[in-house]
């Protein structure tokens, strides 16, 4: 199924024309291609960030489209360039992990080294792949070309080691992975995760910090899990099984990571409710 | 008369991939859409802005297209979401205001409460209606469905009190309503109200603050109202009718917020030049 | 050869509803426009910021497109509008020099005064010509309005002077023209001129700042030139032919302008390595 959906996922920011030269080589090439920018804010060369931000939208994209991930801090050098199949969509990436938190949503992909130049924007620079490599193979993708044409089939990628919840005594340890634009902050437990521990344990949970967590500056034990912001009043802090999939810490109407002080990789504890 | 436009007006910046899984979900359902980006700025959950934001840009849009504005602290809650009709557009936003512009400057438009999930994006979230009910329905309305299959119509919506210019003796007081990135200052005093204040007083106009104002630190008493940047010199005030149909403040090749340390929401008269 | 593609490059960005509003027009007109977003971040009102994105940029765009290039602090006054075609695609920008570095680059382009207003948004405002003229001139021309029509030929355009390298004894004095996001420093260097010096000096150059060049506050002597990133660790200096095709200064995950100092505008010296 062939869509002309091509999504772009840099950290190339917007203050430059890098972003917009993409554009230009995918529709030079593509003239129908309806482009979707996921983001182009991820912090600069974080292949972590960028792998969950991955993680958290591309099941939104059509069925078909071709994504290009472009958080490629090792541009120039000899790391290969991958094409991968996975959800029925295409993903142009760096082989430098950032496909991590695709890969362990969906478990398998089928994957590619690209290596055939044939697509390829020439003379290919050395520091700019996105508009060399990536867009004009995610064009040529988009027409139509198989990505079996792209190079050898390879059995894996590398994969980042992803901190996944841990159970420590009567407690769930977790981390922070994102904190959004609106201060909320996305923890690495699974929404589903926290059904299954209600379950279990019974009764209410709440999300710790502090002294125990180690890490962050506030004792968080009272932060209640709830179904909607509309259970606490503004300002009020609460814990809310985020649209991502993950649990989320939130304030209505206000900054969860402000009033917190916690930052990305900040470590936090589940627990039933004292 | 349809159309294929999708334009989006949100509070959520561009850091996240929020913008870029609503417009993923759009793409999905409609392949052929061409989306616009009004603005993701809006400051937070600012619903007078995003009013505002509105109601300078809506016209300018494609007949017939469809708009989600998506700055809704009450996400989640019972408030409900909203699809107008007016000058030939279509709106979908949250029942809290943010249409108050829009509806001030047509005076009418037909409303339906959107009800009916057949178009949502489930399980529908309770934080991201954005991507959940707002970028579905739009895309589907986009595709010829009917606002009235949408819901049922309903006779009106929350209006917010949007403060309008108001004689006081021999002034008329007028407040900033928008702030553009340029630093200029937008006012609530319609370009056409100067018209008519200008025919009625005679002489030239100026915008005076300070003290009678009793609100900015600077007395603006001598700033002229004028046709065009060119009538001051570089780094000089004046006041001009803005392209947003208000009265605005401006530094030529500078930023007159900044020079005047005014902010949104500060007051200011206009009156008879001294 | 007609192109649906419509490119804008401004200093608007992107917090207000401008650039929105100006692809609200397009669309209205060619619904089947492509518009590609080159950047809106110029530093506001910097012309040779402008000129030097646009440069950077143009020649990826799709042949046939039209671009409109809006860093306009003189709208408004009687500054012309410029419609330009060169290598196979159009540009609109006023004429204050914003084209000097695709003019400096192509060495010609057949040039109108755009005066006909019969494709102007109207009544044309004194402080938005990117919502009134450029925009919708830019969205006919993209169905195919002949430049001709928009008003008669002109001989030539306002032109800046872009600083170019200069030899000075043993050494090339040379300067920055852009800092990008990532902190790499783009300088006035072709890098075919860097070949060519290779050549004629032999052995291996280097960059240098401080008391020579009497700008910058760090000696920058000991910068080698190399062919990719990979030719230093991670946190160390280099130059490199960069893909605007000017020499840069980087530093490997790192940015360099943070740790030397530098701004646009400043001073360096390419010489042979001691």
């Amino acid at each position: 199924m062939r869509s002309n959906a091509v999504a772009l996922l840099t950290d190339f920011g917007l203050h430059d024309w890098f972003v917009g030269v993409m554009k230009g080589v995918v529709i030079s090439i593509n003239p129908d291609a309806s482009i979707v920018d996921i983001s182009h804010e991820i912090p600069r060369q974080n292949i972590v960030a960028g792998s969950f931000a991955l993680a958290a939208s591309y099941s939104y994209l059509p069925v078909g489209s071709v994504t290009a991930v472009v958080v490629d801090p090792g541009v120039g050098t000899r790391r290969r360039v991958l094409c991968a199949r996975s959800a029925g969509r295409l993903f142009l990436a760096p082989d430098n992990g950032v496909l991590s938190g695709l890969m362990a949503r969906e478990g398998r992909a089928k994957l590619v080294s690209v290596e055939n130049d044939t697509y390829f924007f020439k003379p290919v620079s050395s520091t700019f792949h996105g508009r060399d490599i990536f867009a004009p193979v995610a064009a040529h993708l988009s027409l139509g070309v198989h990505m079996e044409d792209l190079g050898p089939e390879i059995g894996d990628c590398l994969r980042l080691e992803i901190p996944s919840p841990q159970t420590e005594g009567d407690l769930l340890a977790i981390s922070v992975q994102w904190i959004d634009g609106f201060g909320n902050v996305i923890t690495n437990c699974p929404s589903v995760l926290v059904d299954e521990i209600e379950a279990r344990w019974g009764g209410e949970l709440s999300i710790g910090a502090g002294a125990e967590a180690g890490e962050a500056q506030v004792d968080l034990r009272d932060i209640k899990i709830a179904a909607s912001y509309e259970a606490v009043g503004p300002g009020q802090l609460l814990a809310i099984r985020g649209s991502s999939g993950y649990l989320e810490i939130s304030v209505r109407q206000g900054s969860a990571a402000e009033i917190l002080g916690i930052a990305i990789g900040d470590k936090l504890h589940l627990g039933r409710k004292v």
